[in-house]
Parts: C-alpha cells; sequence; structure tokens
C-alpha cells in the first residue's frame, strides 16, 4: 500500500489531520489498534477552545458542534462561601464550546471512516530517516501489510508505538506525577450549573462540567491510589454535595452511567520530529486535565502540522516541516504550565502555607482584573 | 513612666508608627535593644512602593526621599539571551523608589530619636489582656524601668519577644525555608543599568539592584548552607558577569563594602492582635525578598494601625483596631503568595520540569499585557 501520509492513531488528532489533508488533495491513511466502536465511545475531554471550534467549522465539521455544542462566556470560580464569575467574553473576546471530544471524533469518522483501519496489531515503524518511510500492521482479518509513505505521523497517544520509535538516546523528557486524581462520573441529570464551576475545598478539589443539557459531567479530586470500588453512587454525590455546596445552590442528581479514577501528570517529549515522523498530541505531551488544555493542544499541533505539509506536497517547501518542532513547543510549554498552574491552585495538598498560599491566589484572580484576564486568555485559547 | 502607646522595636515599622502618632498628638515611646548607629548602619531593602513613598512624603518624609530617591518606572526581566523591560507606568500608573531602609531609617530617626530608648534589655510585655499594658526593661544605664500604656505594638521583627508573649496555644504559624538563600554585595560602582535586573540563568538567579547613583547591590543565589568566606570578591563579580550576561552590555566592578549570606523563608503568625498589643511587619510576617515586599508590607500595617489607632483615641471607637488583624491579613496573603510566586518563577531549583514551567512563564509575562500587568500592580503595590 501507498499513500503520502501514514498516520497511526485514530483519535481526534490522527482523524482531524487526515481530514485537513483531504481538503488539499493529500492521500492519508490512519492505522487505529482499536475498534470503530471503542474510539466513538470512550470519554475523554469536553471543552473546545474558540480556535479549536473555529478550526472545526472552517473545515467543514461544524454543524452538529453549531446545533449540539454549548457555547460557554466563562466559568464560575469557587471556595467555601464565594462562587465568582469570569467573564471570558468581555475579558478576552472569545468563548469556549462544551462539546464533548467523542462527538468531535463521530464527526471525522463520518468523514473519514473509510481511510481507517481499525483493530490493526503490532503495528511498527521503519525506516524513518529515509523519504520512504513506512508502516507495518497486520490487518483486522490477520493479514501482514505494509503501509509506504513520504511522511509518517504520530498520533497514538501516551502509550503509542511512534514516540518509543525514535532512539532512546535521542529524546529528552519531562514528566512529573501529581498526587492525586480526580475520580470523574458521567451522569444522565440536567446540569445543575449554566457554566462550569471549578471548586477549591478543604477535602479537595471538585468539578462541576457537562456534556449536554442533559448529561452532567462531574469530578472529585481523590488519592490516584484510591479504588473506584469504593467509591458508592451515594458516597460520590455526598462528596459533591459537600464539595461545591454553596448556600441558595442545589446540585441535582441522576444515574450515573460511567464513573472512573484517571492520575494527573505533566509530560513532555523532545523531539517532536525524528527524519519523517512527527509527533501529535497525547503521543508528545501530557497536561493534566485542570484547564481542559489536552485535547485543544492535540488541535494546535495538528493545525500547525497540516499547513507544513500543505507546503511541502503542493510547493515542496520544507521550511514549515523544520519549523514544526520550535513552533508547536512554544504552545506545549505555554499549556503545560497554565494547567500545572489551574492544578496547583485547586487541588489541597495538605500543607497549611499552600491552602493559603491557593485562598490568596484565587481572591487575586477574582478581584484583579489583570490576573482573571490572564486565566481566561489561556482558558478561551491563545490564537493558533 | 506613662504613655499612650508603648513601641517595641526602632525598625522603620516602630518608628514610622511614632511618627504618625505623633502627627495625630498621640504620645508613644520606643524601645529598642540596639544602639542608634547599628539601627542607621543595617543593609535591608531598598526598593519603596508607590503607596510607601507617598505615605512618606505625605507624613513631612519625603525631603531627602525626593532629592536623593531614584524613580523607577519599571524592571527588566531576564533570561540567557533576553532582557525585557517590564513598564510599570505605561501598565499601571504606578512607579517606584529605590530609597535605601537605612534611609528611611535616618529619616524617621532625625524626627523621633528623642522619643526612643536604646540598648535597652530584658524586654517583657505585661498585662496585655487589660485595658492597662506594660512593658519592662532595663535601660542604656541598667535602671530597671517601665512604660505603662494603653496600647503596645510589637514592631521587633522575627527574633523579637512581642509575637512570642502570645500565648502559644493562641498562635497559628505558617512556615516555609527555601532551599536557596541570597549573598548580597554592596558595591562602590555606581550601577550598569537604569533599573533592576531580575535574571533567571541556569546557574541560579541573580539580582542587579541600586542604591544610589554611585552605590551597586547585587545578588546571586546560593544554597544557604554556603560560607561567604568560601566567596572571594573575584568569584562573586566572575558569577555576576555570567548570570547578568548579556551580548552587548558589561557589568562594571568597584570595591566591595558589605557582602552576607541570608536564607529566604515565607513565615505569617496569627493573631495580629491580642489583647492590647498589636505586631506589625517582621514581628508577625516574613517574605523572601524577591519582589521587595517585606519593608512596604510592614508600612502598610503601620498605616492601618495608626488610623485605628487614632480613631480609638480620638474619639473613642474600637471598630477599627477590631478589624486590624482582617485588613492587615488580606495584604500580607497577598505579599506572601507573590513573593511566593516571584521567587519560584526566578530560582532555579535542579528540576527539570521546573526550568521549563520557569521560561514559559516567563516568556509568558513577558508577551502577555495581562500578565505582565499582574506583575507590576503587585509589585509597585495595591493602594494601602
Amino acid at each position: 500500500m501507498r499513500t503520502q501520509v501514514a498516520i497511526v492513531g485514530a483519535g481526534p488528532a490522527g482523524l482531524l489531520l487526515s481530514h485537513l489533508l483531504s481538503l488539499h488533495d493529500i492521500d492519508s491513511v490512519v492505522v487505529e489498534n482499536r475498534s470503530r466502536a471503542y474510539v466513538e465511545a470512550r470519554i475523554r475531554a469536553g471543552v473546545l477552545e474558540q480556535g479549536t471550534a473555529d478550526l472545526l467549522t472552517d473545515a467543514g465539521l461544524g454543524d452538529r458542534l453549531k446545533t449540539e455544542g454549548l457555547r460557554h462566556d466563562g466559568i464560575h470560580l469557587q471556595w467555601p462561601g464565594t462562587r465568582h464569575r469570569l467573564d471570558f467574553r468581555e475579558l478576552t473576546g472569545r468563548s469556549v464550546w462544551v462539546y464533548g471530544q467523542t462527538e468531535v471524533v463521530k464527526d471525522l469518522l463520518a468523514a473519514r471512516h473509510e481511510h481507517v483501519h481499525f483493530e490493526v496489531s503490532g503495528t511498527a515503524l521503519h525506516d524513518l530517516d529515509t523519504d520512504r518511510p513506512s508502516v507495518s500492521f497486520t490487518d483486522s482479518s490477520g493479514t501482514p501489510r505494509r503501509l509506504t509513505a513520504d511522511v509518517v505521523v504520530g498520533a497514538d497517544g501516551f502509550h503509542g508505538v511512534s514516540r518509543e520509535t525514535i532512539p532512546a538516546a535521542l529524546r529528552t523528557q519531562w514528566e512529573r506525577h501529581y498526587p492525586f486524581g480526580w475520580l470523574g462520573i458521567l451522569a444522565e441529570v440536567p446540569p445543575s450549573t449554566d457554566e462550569l464551576i471549578y471548586a477549591w475545598h478543604p477535602d479537595g478539589f471538585a468539578m462541576h462540567s457537562m456534556r449536554s443539557p442533559v448529561l452532567s459531567r462531574l469530578y472529585l479530586q481523590v488519592d490516584p491510589a484510591e479504588r473506584i470500588e469504593d467509591w458508592s453512587d451515594e458516597r460520590i454525590w455526598s462528596a459533591l454535595d459537600t464539595r461545591l455546596g454553596l448556600d441558595g445552590w442545589a446540585l441535582d442528581r441522576g444515574p450515573i452511567v460511567d464513573k472512573g479514577i484517571t492520575p494527573m501528570r505533566s509530560f513532555v517529549s523532545t523531539p517532536m520530529r525524528y527524519g519523517r515522523l512527527f509527533l501529535v498530541g497525547d503521543a508528545a505531551h501530557i497536561v493534566p486535565p485542570t484547564g481542559a488544555k489536552g485535547l485543544n493542544l492535540a488541535v494546535a499541533d495538528v493545525a500547525v502540522l497540516a499547513r507544513a505539509l500543505e507546503a511541502f506536497f503542493g510547493s515542496g517547501r520544507t521550511d514549515l516541516l523544520d519549523g514544526y518542532e520550535e513552533r508547536a513547543l512554544h504552545r506545549v510549554w505555554r499549556c503545560t504550565h497554565f494547567s500545572w498552574w489551574m492544578t496547583t491552585m485547586l487541588h489541597t495538598t495538605g500543607d497549611a502555607l499552600d491552602r493559603e498560599l491557593q485562598l490568596s491566589q484565587l481572591r487575586y484572580v477574582c478581584s484583579s482584573t489583570a490576573a482573571a484576564t490572564g486565566l481566561a486568555e489561556n482558558y478561551a485559547g491563545l490564537p493558533f
């Protein structure tokens, strides 16, 4: 098999790249370990930056986003006794969109599913330091295949093979594990809030997010070693009541249809380019979820790489491909810092001084226009 | 002896309070362990917020400040290859003043020295939970004395007796020791910069400050366990050259007339009021020096307390005295947070991820008007 761009991984990054390339008549093939049903069902991020929503719309993928997505012009920041709204639109002129990653993937698969090989195994990358790299794999019928390309893109996430194919001696990695995780639930109940609530509480951070007008997404800071079996629905709702509680406001409950505990880490790996291999999204970097940067950062990588590939295949220019890593990394470190900052401001550590620093920081963000604008411009997203 | 306000400690906080009270015909007496010569000579802070300069001027203490102080409208933030000016005046409409704490103390002593007992010993506080508290001490001639007052103010710094007089069971303390200290020098050489330079460098933080047009003050981040004897003048200048270095710029050297290593800590103790005792300045809180908040925070405490004492002695009102601690603590935590933030942004830790987070933060502060304004409004000082 021959294609121009071989893409490893059919998550939102890989599929979006394949779609953007197709708009410029660049041929691509995506290989994916999982089934289409699995890929479409997995619950992940749910907040799109203005720039992400604009890019999807410009690429002809905005129909459902426009009708089913929820435009949010701000968030609520909370600590005991106080719930303060930050108005992103007033502060920065930008908004965010609540639209689940699962929905983005469905929209992308509707456009690109014929170009994806699902349920492959044994994926391996070859000849990346030549101009004829390839990807070998066994397809879903058990047949060994080899996909030869001009460029290979690793969009296969943190656990994928692409990053690991780069010789270890060439790689630099930065990593931090946080001493807490997020217990997340998806509940069939209309959200009890118009916009997301980020709540600092002595018991730990809590967050009220949503996926649609009838589907709520809620999170609790827990020890990453906690077992989900120890958290009954009643215990979860009770903790949410306590941490999100505010006089005159009540949290509505409903059936919990998904629950799990996710560890939190910051991770960056360079290089993001090795010969004819380019990494995008989680394959190169992970941020903790506070601030909703992960998906948006993957989309930003893809936007930069798509333009570079268009220049490469359209006119043979290599300068944009050569500049991909530097351009992408600038945003990666900005978002890594912002996500770390949001995380350390909102998650309790048990240290008494940390607690007072966090509360002083929160009061400051909610009383200084400059500080509020700093949070808002990072959250709503810097221009691609 | 009888007075209205007995003040323990003749640093800038105690002397300024005594002076402000005198403007409202409130009688005060200050007791101080050290000699006048020692108090006037010790090298401490050197940057006054706009509000501090305004307060001193309004109190009739602005003559030398106006002629000898240097108005600075910004600072330089630096990392290897980049020196970026933050323009406080453009960002916030406010400036800072370079005018040494020693000069402030000289101005205050010129006005108040007759009301200070220097070189006292054995200072103790009594009957703080009555309306007739007192301070006992042995004066410089060896005579035991007792000073009875309506109110006692503890302005005797971190190592003073005032805070420790509050029963330990009633006190809450927050403290953090940083894993680095500042090696500071005073050098008889015109500053090589118009405004202060805060420099991040892989070898550690460095700073170029000044005391006057002919006196430079420079700092190096060092391990707090370093011995000053191991730092020859040549070694100090060489490290400053490296860390402050920038193409096309040179650091001028001159005779070093003072050098020492200071540990860095954050410390807050409550209550700041116990019966008729009120704590101001370092007696209640210490910030690391990055950001120059220590002296200014002490002045802010004094400004709030002076107004409360004027209301108390003028019309018998106790509500401002009752509100002193809450009002003061709000600013204490703001400055504690800002000083911690400046410190953690600029001092290397040896951790690779910290390094990239710091550089991303610095680039952001120097490219986002919102972030730059946040630094500037804290540095130039929030209103008293």
